[in-house]
C-alpha cells in the first residue's frame, strides 16, 4: 500500500530532528529528546534551537538546514506563527514526515484554519506527511520512537504489546494508556492525530492493519471527514483479520455539540456510524472499560469457534450473574452432557455441575480441583469458551499462584478456546497472569463484554466478507430532469433497472385515461403528476379505488383542476394505476446521501414501525442480496414478514433482490440526493414485490419552486 | 416495628455463645471468636466445646445449659445432624437469636429440607430468630459484632460506613465487600441470609430501614419467597428515604436454571421484579460495579434537585463521552448562561465554556483554576449536579492534593449539589478523597451511572408515595360460578364495578335477539356464549356487522347450531352487541396472579405492539389513577394515544380511571386467577372507553371441561 510506505518515516524514522528542542524536560520541546534517550531510540537525533550548542550530550543546531544528514522525521515544537516557514524548510530539505505539537490552528477559528490550510498545501505538494498540528504526538514501542510531549511517559514505563491505538483526542488517549498500563496492557503504537491537517485516523488504521507488530487496532473518534477512506481502512483491517475496536463519541445532541466545540469536528449521524461499524466488522465499545477490555481480549485470546460458554465459579451467585449476562450477550451457557456431569460429581459431590460449574470454596483448598474440572469440561469438546470466576484471588497469593498454574496448563492445552479469568487481583497476581499470557479481568460483566467482542469478530470473519464489485447501472441519465422527479418519472427509472412497479400509464387526456383504465382493469387509482407538487395527497391529487368510467371522468377532471389551481404547477399528466391488494405488507426502501459516508440505504416497515419504534435497518450502498437478507432479518418487525398470525410468509427472496439492485443503482448514481420507494408492497412468497409510490430528488438543483 | 426489635438480639447482642467454638482460627468455629476479640466486641463471649476448658483466654463450656448468664445470640457451627437439638437447647435457655453456619439442609435436597423445617418450627414456636442455616453469617460494624466465618475479614480490616448490605449469597457478598474495601467503602452491616429458614432478605431490609446507622441499603437476591413481605420492606425504606439498591440475578433462562441449582430458589419473573422495583423506588443495578457505585454515591452525596449536570473536564474527549452518557441516562448537559461563559473565558480564554467545561491541561498548572471554575458555575444556580474528570490524578500526588482541596472547598460550600470526581487514583489519593468525604470513581461511565442512581431516588422521593388505601369492591361474589366466566358474565361484573362495556344483551331465543338488535340499533354483533368454549372465534361463534333482521336470523341459527355441535358445551345464550367504530385505539388490560408478588396488572396496545415489540407496562395492583397515567406514559406506543397522524387524542383520563378501578377490584379479589379486558376501545378525548371483550378465570376450579 502507498500509505503504509509513506507513513514508515513517521513511525520508523532512522533520524529525527527536534525543532524547538529544549534541555528542560518540563517544556514540550524537551520531552521527546528525554523520552527517546531514556527508552533507547537507536537512530540519530538532531536537536535544533539557536540558543544552545548542545543539549543532553547531543550537538544542537541553529537551523534544520545546517544538518548535513538526511532527516526522516521532524518534531516541531514552536509557536504557531513560525510553523509554516519551518515546514517549508522541512520540505526543502526532503524531510519525510513531521509531528507538529504546536496549537493555534483550526481549533482556534478562521485565522488558524488558514495557517493550517497552508500546511496541508505544503504536504500535498512536497509529499511530506504531517501528524498534527495540535497533536500530543505518537510513539512506536517496537522502534523506540517517542515523538510526543505526553506526560504519561514521565512516571510510567510503557509496555510493548500488539495493540495499535489511534486517538483523535490526546487527553483521552493518555487516559486510556494509563488505565491500560495499570493493568499491564501494552501497545505497539500510540498515535494522537490532533487537527488531522494531513494524516488522519483512517491513515493510521491502514498503517496498523499492515504493520506486523500490530494484531489489534483500537481507535477513538470524534468526527470523520472522509468516510470512504475510513471504510477502506476498516476493510483492509478486516481482510488482515485484525479486530478494530472503536470508541466513537458524539452520539447525542449534547455530545455532538461538545464535539463541535472540542475540535470543531462534526460527529456525524450516530445511526450511520453504527451501520458502518456493523457492515465492516468494527466492534463499537460503549464505555472506556469495554474499549480496553475488548482490545485486551482480542490481543490475548483466540476467537471462539461457537457460542457455547462454560462458566467455572467459586460463587454460585456470580455464576448466575454470568449465566444471565452471557445469555444477554447472545452467548449460550448450556448444560454439559450427563457423562461430564457425572465425572465432575465423582470428583466433588457438592459441586454444581450443570454449568455454571460451581466449584464451591473447595477450589481454594483442593490443589488440583480447578485444573481437573476444566480438563473434564474442555476435553469434552462441548464448549467454545470459558470464564473462570475466582473472586478475590489477589488476597491469597498461594491460591492465586495455584489457580494461575492450573489455568495456564489448560490454556496451553486448549489453545483454540478463549479463557477469561475474573478475579480481584493484587499487583503481583496481575503481573503473574500477564507473564503467563492469561487474560484476567476484575469484573464479571466486563469479562462477558470482552467475550462478546471475541464472539463478534469470530462471527464476522466467518461470514464471507463482501468485496464483490457490482455492475454500474448504465443507461440511466438524469440530464435535463428537474430536481424532483414525479412518481411517474421516478418509477420509470426503477422499472428500467428491473425493479417491479405498479401497472400504470400516464394519461394526458381523459380519453387516454379511459383506454388505460380498461386495459389495466378496474378498480384503478388516479394520481395527478406535477413536478412542483410533492405532497400529492394534500392537494387531492390521489384518488383511489375508482370502480367505473363515470367515476373516472369525475375524478380526472377534479385532479386536473386541482393542478391548474396550484400556482406555477406544471401539468405532466395523470397516472392511471392498478389498485393493489391490501393483503401485502407495506415496506419502504430509502436512500440518502450521508455527508460523511455517502449513499446509505434504509429498509423497514412503514407507519408505526418506523415512527414509534424506529425499526429500520441501514447499510452503506452497494450491498449484495445476502446482506439485504441480513438487513431484513435484523428488523424487529421481521415477524410480520415471516407469516404473522397465519398470513403467508412474504417474498423475501424477491425483496432482497430488489433491495440489493436498488443499492447498486444508487451507489453508482451520486447525482441522487434522496430516493424513497414508499410503499413497496411485499406479496406472498413467489408473488414478488411492487413499488406503489416513489420519489427521486436530485442534487444541486434549486428546490425553491416546489410546493 | 416488631421485627426491628426482634432482630436487635441478632445485630446488637449483649452476649454471644459460640457453639462449636475452636481455638483454631482456620476452622469455621474458630473464626468468629477471633474476629470478635480482634475487633473489640464489648459484650460477653461464651465459647462452647466439651473438648476445651478454655479458648483464647475465655472459659469454655461443655454445654449451653451450663451457662448461668443470659445469652442474646448463639453462633452454631456444628455438623447438621446436631443442629436441631442444640437449637432446642437455645430455645429452652431463652436465647434470642441464632446464626447457623452449618450446611446440609434444604440446599442438599429432601432430607435436609425436613431438618430445616424442624428448625423453622422451633423458631416459630419459641420466638428465637434464626439466620441461616448455610449462612456465612453477619457482622455489624457499629457494635463490633462478628458472627461470621468469612475469610474476607482475615486480611482486611473492615471499614465502618452507612451502607447496610444483605446478600442471599455469601460468596457474592464477600466479593462485593472486598471490592468495596479496596475503594475504602465501609458498611454498617453485612448479612448473608443463607437458606432463610427464618430471617430473610425482607426482614433485614426492614431492620436496616429502621437502623440509625444505615442510610443506604444494598441487597443481592436470587429468589424471593414472600413478595408482599419484600414490598413492605421496600415501602418502609422508601418512607424513611433510605435508597435501596438491588442486584437481582436469574434474569434469563440460563440464569434461572443456575439459581435453581444454586440455592433451589425460583428466581421468578424478571419482568415482574422490574415492575416491583420501579413501583417501590428500588434501583436495580445491572453490574457489580453499578451496584457498588450506586450504593457508594447514595451513601456519600446529596440527591440532585433536578436534571442539569455540569461537566468539568481536563479532556475534551472524555467531556463528549460524559455529555453523551449523561444524556442517555436522562440527565441534561445544558450550556451555561452567557454571563457564566464570559466569566470562564475571562479566566482562561482557551477553555471550552459551553458545558462540558474543558479546563484543558491548565487545570494541573494553575493552582486555583478548578476551584474558580466550579465556583463560577455552581454559584450561578444553573446546575443541580457536577462531574469532574481529572484523568490520572493518582500519578501526580501534588496535582491530586490540589484538586482534592479545591473540590472539598466547593463541596463544603454547595452542600446540596452532588459532585462526583472521576480519576485514576493511587492508593493515597483514593484515601484522601475518602477522608474528605468526596465521592471519586475511576471510570466516567460508572460515574454517570452513579449520578443516574442519585437522580432516580431524587425523582422517586419527589413523587407522592402511593400509600392510599383503596376501597374494596364489595357486592361482587364469585360463588357458584364456573371456573371460567363467559364474556357476558365477565362483563356484567365489570359493569357492576363501574367499567364501561359495550351495549349488549343476552338473548335466549331468536325472538329476543330481534328485539334487542332493534333496541341497540343495527349493525350489531352476535356472540355465542358457552362457559365451555373459550375461543369463540375458532368455533364461528362471533359474527360481526350484521346489518338487518334477515342476516340476524341466519347467523343466530348458525351460532346456536355450532354450540350444540360442540360436545359438553352448555348454551348460555347469544349476546347481541353494538358494533364499535373502528376509529378507536384498541388496547388491553390484563391481570394475573404472580406466584411471588400476587395480582399484577398489565396495560398496553394489542397486536404487534405486544407481540412484536413487547410494549406493555406492569404494576402490582392496586394502583391510583396517577400511577395508571404513569403506566400509559411509559408505553413506547403512547404516541398513538396522543393524537397520531392527525387523529384526535384519546381519552386517557377515563382510561386511567378504568385502569385504577380495575386494579383496585382485582387486588381485593384473590379468587381471580386471570382477567383480560381485550380489546378495550379507547375513544377520543371526552368520549370514554368501552370494553369490547373480557374473560375472567377463577382460581382452584377444574378447567378440564373447557374447549
Amino acid at each position: 500500500m502507498a500509505s503504509q510506505k509513506s507513513l514508515e518515516a513517521l513511525f520508523q524514522p532512522k533520524s529525527i530532528a527536534i525543532i524547538g528542542a529544549s534541555p528542560d524536560s518540563n517544556k514540550l520541546g524537551g520531552r521527546p529528546l528525554n523520552y527517546l534517550q531514556r527508552n533507547g531510540y537507536k537512530g540519530q537525533i538532531f536537536p535544533i534551537n539557536p540558543n544552545y550548542n548542545e543539549i543532553s550530550g547531543l550537538k544542537c543546531y541553529s537551523s534544520l538546514l545546517d544538518i548535513v544528514e538526511d532527516i526522516d522525521l521532524a518534531i516541531i515544537s514552536l509557536p504557531s506563527k513560525l510553523v509554516v516557514n519551518v515546514l517549508k524548510q522541512c520540505a526543502e530539505k526532503g524531510v519525510k514526515a513531521a509531528v507538529i505539537f504546536s496549537s493555534g490552528f483550526s481549533e482556534i477559528g478562521e485565522e488558524g484554519r488558514k495557517l493550517q490550510e497552508e500546511m496541508t498545501a505544503i504536504s500535498k505538494k512536497s509529499g511530506i506527511r504531517i501528524l498534527g498540528p495540535n497533536t500530543l504526538g505518537m510513539f512506536n514501542l517496537k522502534s523506540e520512537v517517542f515523538a510526543t510531549f505526553s506526560t504519561i511517559l514521565e512516571k510510567q514505563t510503557p509496555l510493548k504489546g500488539n495493540i495499535g491505538f489511534v486517538s483523535q483526542s490526546g487527553a483521552f488517549g493518555s487516559h486510556v494508556f494509563t488505565l491500560a498500563r495499570q493493568n499491564f496492557i501494552g501497545f505497539s503504537h500510540f498515535v494522537a492525530t490532533g487537527n488531522e491537517s494531513d494524516i488522519d485516523v483512517a491513515d493510521c488504521i491502514e498503517f496498523l492493519a499492515e504493520d506486523p507488530d500490530t494484531d489489534v487496532i483500537a481507535c477513538y473518534m470524534e468526527g470523520i471527514k472522509d468516510g470512504n477512506k475510513l471504510i477502506n481502512a476498516f476493510k483492509l483491517a478486516a481482510e488482515k483479520k485484525k479486530p478494530v475496536i472503536a470508541f466513537k463519541v458524539g452520539k447525542t445532541n449534547a455530545g455532538q455539540r461538545a464535539a463541535l466545540s472540542h475540535t470543531g469536528s462534526l460527529a456525524g449521524s450516530d445511526q450511520v456510524f453504527n451501520a458502518i461499524a456493523k457492515q465492516y466488522g468494527v466492534y463499537r465499545a460503549e464505555t472506556i472499560e469495554e474499549f480496553i477490555d475488548a482490545a485486551y481480549a482480542c490481543s490475548m485470546l483466540p476467537l471462539p469457534k461457537g457460542d457455547k460458554a462454560a462458566v467455572f465459579t467459586v460463587s454460585g451467585g456470580v455464576g448466575i450473574l454470568l449465566a444471565d449476562q452471557l445469555t444477554e450477550a447472545s452467548l449460550t451457557v448450556p448444560e454439559p452432557s450427563v457423562e461430564v456431569q457425572q465425572q465432575l460429581s465423582d470428583l466433588l459431590p457438592i459441586a454444581g455441575v450443570k454449568n455454571p460449574i460451581d466449584t464451591t470454596a473447595q477450589l481454594n483448598t483442593r490443589q488440583n480441583l480447578l485444573q481437573d474440572f476444566m480438563e473434564i469440561v474442555l476435553s469434552s469438546g462441548e464448549y467454545d469458551s470459558a470464564i473462570v470466576f475466582l473472586a478475590f484471588g489477589g488476597l491469597y497469593p498461594e491460591h492465586a499462584q495455584n489457580h494461575i498454574r492450573s489455568i495456564s496448563n489448560i490454556a496451553g492445552k486448549y489453545k483454540e478456546t478463549p479463557i477469561i479469568t475474573v478475579s480481584l487481583n493484587s499487583e503481583a497476581s496481575k503481573k503473574s497472569f500477564m507473564e503467563k499470557r492469561l487474560a484476567v479481568i476484575e469484573d464479571p460483566s466486563r469479562a462477558v463484554n470482552a467475550m462478546k467482542a471475541l464472539k463478534y469478530f469470530s462471527q464476522f470473519y466467518k461470514e464471507e466478507f463482501e468485496t464483490a464489485r457490482f455492475d454500474g447501472m448504465n443507461g440511466v441519465s438524469f440530464d435535463n430532469l428537474p430536481s424532483v422527479l414525479t412518481e411517474h418519472k421516478s418509477k420509470e427509472i426503477l422499472k428500467h433497472i428491473g425493479i417491479p412497479i405498479t401497472k400504470e400509464q400516464l394519461a394526458a387526456t381523459l380519453a387516454e385515461a379511459k383506454i388505460m383504465a380498461r386495459e389495466i382493469g378496474y378498480p384503478v387509482a388516479l394520481k395527478g403528476m406535477s413536478p412542483q407538487i410533492l405532497h400529492k395527497s394534500d392537494k387531492g391529487l390521489v384518488q383511489l379505488n375508482i370502480t367505473n368510467e363515470e367515476e373516472l371522468e369525475e375524478k380526472f377532471s377534479f385532479i386536473k383542476q386541482q393542478i391548474s389551481l396550484t400556482e406555477k404547477a406544471e401539468y405532466e399528466g395523470i397516472l392511471v394505476q392498478e389498485m393493489l391488494s391490501k393483503d401485502s405488507v407495506e415496506m419502504f426502501i430509502g436512500a440518502n446521501q450521508d455527508p460523511v459516508f455517502g449513499q446509505m440505504i434504509l429498509v423497514g416497515l412503514g407507519g408505526i414501525h418506523i415512527e414509534v419504534y424506529k425499526d429500520a435497518v441501514m447499510r452503506k450502498a452497494p450491498i449484495s442480496e445476502k446482506t439485504a437478507e441480513e438487513m431484513l432479518d435484523e428488523l424487529r418487525s421481521k415477524a410480520l414478514l415471516k407469516g404473522f398470525r397465519g398470513s403467508a410468509p412474504r417474498d423475501l427472496k424477491e425483496l432482497s433482490r430488489v433491495v440489493a439492485k436498488f443499492s447498486q443503482f444508487i451507489s453508482t448514481h451520486d447525482e441522487i440526493e434522496e430516493i424513497d420507494l414508499n410503499p413497496i408492497m411485499v406479496h406472498a412468497e413467489g408473488e414478488g414485490v411492487t413499488v406503489a409510490d416513489a420519489l427521486i430528488t436530485l442534487k444541486k438543483k434549486a428546490l425553491s419552486n416546489i410546493k
